[in-house]
């Protein structure tokens, strides 16, 4: 499985725990704070907080000793997931908020709602099908490289 | 449900359906393609692509007539999927490709590799913390309102 956006949902788990994720982006920290939150059983979240504990996305530190108690951090790897959720956001918003935004991201100084583009950061170029295309990389395998021979 | 990450990831599917999405992106159309690439069961393919036509994302047309055999488009709203898209493909890359990247984003013109960053179309900023953040819209729910009182 060489293709980075089957390893990325690997490494993520289960569906939803992109939305551990989120409140973990919210400040969420502790156990029975992504519980209330996401309303779910226990022993799932337990399974899926260790997921991505395992996958490098979160760490879990003790925060009391005695009881032993734990919180839940994004570490970097976790933090850079912002662009997918950021994406996820803006694209929910374009299509299934028929009632309005829940949420919006905005320009700080002038409270006006960010349009999200993905850009360049090298060139500066906001990214276009005319100018940018994903090809096959050093280390595709022959199902990748036949995959880009056909794309249209 | 008013999270608009919530309510993408639910439009979508279930996890592994992006990778179909992914498929449609590289131009595969046929069910026969997708379940080669994807090599999982037929019914679990026709259970993915039946969400995927029935959220607005793909579209299911008769291209031959006997027998009749169908192909699965990307809807307009299956197209805007590219953003989130992209950004998985920059973050596995990033995070998950020890032995060199399968597949990357490139510009056109000078061949290098895109660094992908997040912009405001209406400013042209690159989003930052500092300039940018998310904050309770106009739909949101008292839950919504109290999460982002909160946030760090």
């Amino acid at each position: 499985m060489a293709c980075p956006i089957a390893r990325g949902l690997d490494k993520v788990g289960e569906w939803w725990s992109i939305l551990i994720l989120r409140d973990a982006f919210y400040g969420l920290t502790r156990f029975d704070e992504f519980q209330k939150s996401l309303n779910i059983a226990p022993n799932m979240l337990t399974r899926r907080l260790t997921t991505l504990v395992e996958s490098g996305l979160m760490e879990k530190r003790l925060y009391n000793q005695r009881p032993p108690r734990y919180e839940y951090i994004l570490t970097e790897r976790g933090r850079d997931f912002r662009q997918v959720m950021l994406a996820l956001v803006s694209w929910g918003n374009r299509h299934f908020a028929p009632e309005g935004k829940a949420i919006q991201l905005v320009d700080i100084e002038t409270g006006k709602e960010v349009e999200l583009a993905l850009m360049d950061k090298v060139t500066g170029k906001p990214l276009s099908p005319d100018l940018h295309r994903v090809v096959a990389g050093p280390a595709a395998d022959e199902r990748m490289k036949e995959r880009f021979s056909r794309q249209r």
